[in-house]
């Protein structure tokens, strides 16, 4: 096989080493006579593959005392209910910076389960930027405040921790966990979908304080409730477990590249090199304001739109797949996760240079 | 290696040709220099995988025009929110058989949701049997019939199938699913967790009859929506993109043995040998009434119960796996799903009378 650079921004690439432990394991795994997707998810041998993940994630991520690990399924969507329905038995408003397409339908689906407060907005600016802390204002009755650290679509991150005093900090952080250090005690609750820099599509992980377990709504459905996922270790009923054990193949991956802050510093690296070939370019842009650029998800546009589809085609034949933005905004995206090399950034802007020599 | 018996509840065994075909297919599907995990689930290799999964499960089961066919997350435990959410918008009662351990979670949950009606119950009776069809007494306003086709646990199984008038039939499946042939006109839900007939932990099938899909009360979280799943094709957000392939294997492997007709023949023979096995001799029993005895999951004890763990340990010696039964009941349970080849339940029954002549 020829190995090709996949720049999807969900699922998305997974390390080559991850997929060739996996491949060798499915079968057998390590002499036990049937595959990790066969055995009881009570038994032994899964019971320490699950526990080995939480410990490796909680060592990689830092997570102090007091924080529970949960592995869910459902991806942030499910959270985008969780959130609002576990956090708000005892009253008060969720509140919600919008800074693009995820933070929005965040913020609909609190809204369609009984309402929200936009504490601050950037999409007068189209959301060329993430919301300043200085342009968050709280309801008075705030019960969180909910952002999204990475807009995957948009390209647009935060470049520092929004501060909000008592209120509970929640973030989705699914297109950006693990990319690079993150002080966890400031958060109430962080969760992310599994595959961008987890691992494959189908687990969801949840880290939420302890003292946030017990404010559900009672009409919570059992299996979207915190409380009931901590209470029963995220086994209230059969876990996903081949993703479950997935994802801690790319713990220890990353444990093995030397952990989160050692990635952090490629992925700023990656990301760096991409954006200056694009802005030395004529032929390509980017929208996003410099200090909201995510480090994960590139979005560029040709100058001449004509021209994408022949982008598209050409990257392909040499190997960088799903390059195509969103179909809602169009364009370009590269995803750049963890599992990114630097490699495959070299090889994009490499053609992208000849693409641009060729019909610029 | 060498390939054990596995005859866990859920995560099942799989057939070996599936996990091989996985195997060979992981890190890179049929050449296209990337894994089927790693595939965006809205290009076109992985909207194929889908479909193609979705029209072998249509044909293997037969399911009409006027149903649609939903892939999503959550087991059937979320199931058992959405049945009551999704069906109970027009008001009405949820209408519940009470046929052991799994009909009382999905009706708890309904209580916890706002209330239900136990059409017929055989609690009273230690669950040695299914209701039967002239026990069940619906409530007057009730909005649909909800039963449990095959109790995991208890090894109870209904022989027929329940008549609930123009109530819209309601069944969890999960255990039973494939594994005999059902006439899908007949229900107005079908549901089943993967993980015992379809493929690995994290994916749930639901089968939804056209005029359900919009009785659902307002407050239902947009990812526990049959609508949206159904306007969306399971993908309102990333589907479980690598669990939804494997499936799809699975429903390969079946069609090539000859379909769901094929294969009920084959357990049936199955379960009547294992059953017979049990019956003759003096040192197991199975409590379960003859017309409701499980084809798919055989619980036993042995007459003496303090052999238990001897009999765990020499049959994990011998390759017979997680033969234990479920920590609410104990004693032993062989679950026989349609993976497990007969050669399997041949070397249990073998394994079994071995050791009733050592210790009986």
């Amino acid at each position: 096989m020829s190995r090709h650079f996949n720049f999807c921004s969900g699922p998305a690439t997974l390390p080559l080493e991850v997929l060739e432990r996996a491949r060798e394991e499915l079968v057998d795994y390590q002499g036990r006579g049937l595959s990790v997707m066969e055995m009881s998810h009570r038994g032994d041998d899964f019971i320490e593959i699950a526990a080995r993940a939480e410990r490796n994630l909680r060592e990689l991520l830092s997570i102090p005392e007091g924080y529970r690990v949960l592995f869910v399924q459902g991806g942030a969507s499910t959270q985008f209910s969780c959130v609002p329905l576990n956090l708000l038995g005892g009253g008060g408003t969720g509140n919600y910076l919008d800074s693009g397409v995820w933070a929005k339908k965040a913020l609909a689906e609190a809204r369609h389960l009984g309402g929200a407060h936009v504490a601050a907005s950037t999409a007068d600016l189209g959301y060329r930027r993430a919301p300043a802390q200085g342009e968050i204002v709280l309801s008075p009755d705030a019960a969180f405040l909910h952002y999204t650290d990475n807009e995957t679509i948009g390209g647009v991150a935060y470049d520092y921790l929004p501060e909000a005093g008592d209120v509970p900090l929640v973030c989705d952080m699914s297109s950006s966990i693990l990319g690079r250090e993150i002080d966890v005690s400031r958060f109430g609750v962080i969760y992310a979908g599994a595959q961008k820099n987890i691992g494959p599509a189908g687990l969801t992980v949840v880290i939420v304080r302890d003292d946030l377990l017990d404010r559900a709504r009672p009409e919570t459905p059992q299996m979207l409730s915190y409380r009931q996922a901590a209470d029963h270790g995220s086994m209230l009923n059969t876990p996903p477990t081949y993703a479950w054990y997935l994802c801690g193949l790319v713990f220890e991956w990353l444990k093995a590249r030397g952990g989160v802050a050692a990635i952090a510093e490629v992925n700023r690296r990656k990301a760096a090199r991409l954006y200056a070939a694009i802005d030395q370019s004529e032929f390509y842009s980017n929208p996003i304001e410099a200090g909201s650029r995510s480090v994960m998800n590139v979005p560029f546009r040709l100058r001449d739109e004509s021209l994408d589809q022949r982008f598209l085609a050409d990257a392909e034949a040499a190997g960088l797949l799903y390059l195509q933005g969103h179909r809602s905004v169009g364009g370009m995206r590269a995803s750049i996760y963890n599992a990114m090399p630097e490699e495959g950034v070299e090889a994009l802007i490499d053609f992208m240079d000849g693409f641009a020599r060729r019909h610029g």
